[in-house]
């Protein structure tokens, strides 16, 4: 449980609600047919723009992101070593029974097992990085997405309020009313843009970045214990991902 | 047939329609002058952008990817494993009858069958490859240049139409309406950017990549089929490209 | 001549003559001092970002994309296949005669018929491909510049108005033209650029990728020739640059 | 220390509050509710968009360019030589014993020291190199979505305070002060942004670079070391990583 | 001495002064608070994005590129095919000799007459073009920043003006000069970055390009005269660097 996450999302919405109870009149800033317009228009555009699938793996991909549990580069590079210490101990065919959720982990202790080319294993590691970057690139664009039509719909929202508005203008007294209710679409889709499309969509790319290194740290460790089966030489290597401050020094 | 785009489509288009109704006055939203500057200006602005075959192409890309069948990543997979069982069962050259619409696909069989060298099935593969994204990268780009054209032209339109109301002050109580018109324009060429032309430029992006992934897919088999023609090895090494809950676990 | 590029030049700028126009007073869309600060600034500004042979040369390319004849990608794919069959019943020799106006083909042929080492080649014809390249960006980036300049300075110009116009406001009857003078400074830099310079950007980058699709062509033939001297695989090579529809089944 | 960052930062701070104070009311500026928006709204969205470790890292980051020490290319080149020098002096495995505070250099002295292959140097030394690069590029990235979301925030604020203005227009006197508040959100977020954020993510832009480049002296200063020890070749060639006016004609 | 760009220069600033004059009353122009904040403003804070000596050299440069001597590629070639003729005549040890200003192509000259490794040459060569293409680059990065900031402390000026401004609208009268005074800074920041920082970015940046040529001409000349001294293979092949036009048909 991403108990940062949440709570920054909850304070950015807590004080917008926050400033406009301050304020005074709340009901002047729920109208909607504006809110149909940005959330509606929203949602009907990103059906246009991506695969059905793909917009539902994207959302479940916001949603793992907030319950998931967080791994470090530490733990993994902990993780290669372990793998390496085993491999030397009781032989590379030992990496069969290496028990472990991360699927590329998983697949390449079994290639080494196998006692695959190293190449074949290169190959199919960097495909499994690939793939897993194409599909994290799609959560990532979708949220992007998101973030730049719901202002787009509010603008339009705000420009029909506009016109309908001026061609009308028989009462002065209802000038300000409908102009404040024309502002109010683009006010709702900069609010859905700042506060949650926006961070979602940098957070997605964090985490896919720093996925992304895991594979990696992976894939130089299986390299390394394929290569030269010496513990602390994979340590030596893998301990080059992690920040200075993050590093022991072994022995 | 994809009825989730074409729904998304029509969503949009009735929220807008709805709240264009919804404030009464329909009629002051329809100014043909307005439309002719916008729809035409965009129209008449592409021409000059791309050569005229590739701006038919696009819309021909844009309208099969509403009609057209669309293929599962999972399924070329398990095309290239079954012409990875023909080939063992029956010879290399037994690939030379593989039936199959995917242009690439056919081309890799007949160059397997033909026991072509391994770098001119890599190199003529690639040049496949990277010819398909050319036509499809241009087909983004047209409708791209659209989605940004589209509003240029709504801007000018609304410019045109404020220097000719503020140069005529005379009658206070036009100001409103000659203002709702000028910006008009704006709303049109808004509304074409974001509900169409942007919207297709995503999901032309999100097929190429898609189209992208099979064609390496197919690369990959034909490479694998040709190194070491192993069914379950391909099957291994294609299976990367799939996410992790697409995958059977064979045998 | 490009008559469908002119085309679209000549109707967008008629939609827009022709919404002035319609609106009447077409006077009031005219002013000296305005176009003088748009277009000379633009044009100054552009002979500051630029080397001025450079300006002369994209302009050049820009007249003569509208004069020029265009050639099609299957010519060229066409052009080579001959080459590859004089090559083979005459001999590499002959290719010192072939005739045309294309000087990377010119070259390659000129190589091929002395025998070079193909890494030579190569790496002329890359060199080749990167110079013509780089001659083609300059000329894309002048017209983008243009493109972003022109707005630039019709926004200083409307804002130049609005100062001489607020800081004498005397007269309330005069503030409407005053304004609308300002504005007119905005509007002739956002047509200059969406009309003009924007879609010849676009259109000088069309033109790069295909001569650039072309030099590939030539490339990827002069390649095959020499290592293969076989027409038929030249052709099957080489067709993999084409679209699906625009290749022949050959025999 | 940092002197002319400090002032930089002071400079600018001051000549904004200079003019606030030379036009008079200063309390018209400040408004709690309005910069609770801003800064708390930014505040809490970073906390979305990065994880938590990294956004203090970044901090810390920023903090420590403030106080930290500038190394010159020029000092990294002449350590190398010396390092050269060394280990030609001495041997390969007195390096073990060069004191320094770059983890980096430190690393590839042990290294070499210990007769590694230089295959395992480089790829280590390029796995710091991109370890490194990526501490940092993060550090900029929070520092560049601070500078975005900040206006964002700021706009949202100016937004509640039209509608809230524009919904109850009863007195005529108030619309002024009421918008003047409603602007200042934006002034915040506009302040915060190009006077803090936007330079400080430069800054940690231009100093990755630096610290990169120092890596790769490193990184061919440790090559030519173990290639072909010879201090004078050494110079020679790092000597090209700094600017003709900072070389030395050595000797 | 380059007087297209200084002629640019004066055109641009004169049209603008022009206007101003034209509309009258100069003096409204001319605000000293203003002005501070944005010339001050701008500076202060590229003091902070940049470090001292990048911000030094940067304007060097500018400076350089008004007042420097430019040379064409056309003349690095025949440089290059005139330092392979004394090659062949007088051996590769009388280039030694070779007398030039530019530092790469004397580099190169003592390194071909040392007779050093093709590898040391070209890794050395290569430096030495990326470690120019680094400076040059952060001269472009500080004109490109000082085009963003300008305008961005102009809008903070105006922001200020119009909070003090609507604070308060006690006299209507004072509302017009109030808001020209507001706008100016707006003016002074477009200004500023239009005619002077962006086009000289730009310039920076055609100029960098132009020399990244003329060092990759001398590093493949260098190439051609190391591994087959023939002064007209190296023309050859060095005129694939010129536009068509530009060559001449040697002998």
């Amino acid at each position: 449980m991403d108990i940062v996450t949440l709570l920054g999302l909850a304070v950015g919405l807590s004080l917008i609600i926050g400033a406009i109870i301050l304020g005074g009149a709340v009901d002047v800033f729920i109208n909607v047919p504006g809110m149909m317009i940005v959330i509606g228009g929203t949602l009907a555009s990103i059906l246009v723009a991506f695969p059905f699938e793909e917009i539902i793996q994207s959302f479940k991909a916001a949603f793992k992101m907030f319950v998931g549990r967080k791994s470090r580069t530490r733990d993994v590079v902990n993780i290669m070593v372990k793998v390496a210490e085993i491999s030397r101990r009781e032989g590379l065919i030992a990496l069969e029974n290496v028990q472990t959720e991360n699927m590329v982990l998983k697949k390449s202790c079994q290639l080494i097992a196998d006692n695959a080319d190293p190449s074949l294993i290169r190959s199919t590691l960097s495909i499994e990085i690939n793939s897993m970057r194409r599909r994290h690139q799609v959560a990532q664009d979708v949220f992007k997405r998101l973030a730049s039509l719901a202002p787009a719909f509010g603008m339009m929202g705000t420009l029909i309020g506009l016109v309908q508005m001026l061609s009308q203008l028989d009462d002065p007294k209802s000038i300000g009313p409908a102009m404040a209710v024309a502002i109010l679409t683009t006010f709702y889709g900069s609010a859905m843009s700042t506060l949650f499309f926006i961070p979602i969509a940098a957070k997605l790319k964090a985490r896919t970045l720093q996925e992304q290194l895991h594979l990696e740290v992976i894939f130089e460790g299986a390299k390394s214990i394929l290569e030269n089966n010496n513990p602390r030489l994979v340590y030596e290597k893998l301990s080059s991902f992690l920040a200075p401050v993050e590093r022991e020094t072994q022995r």
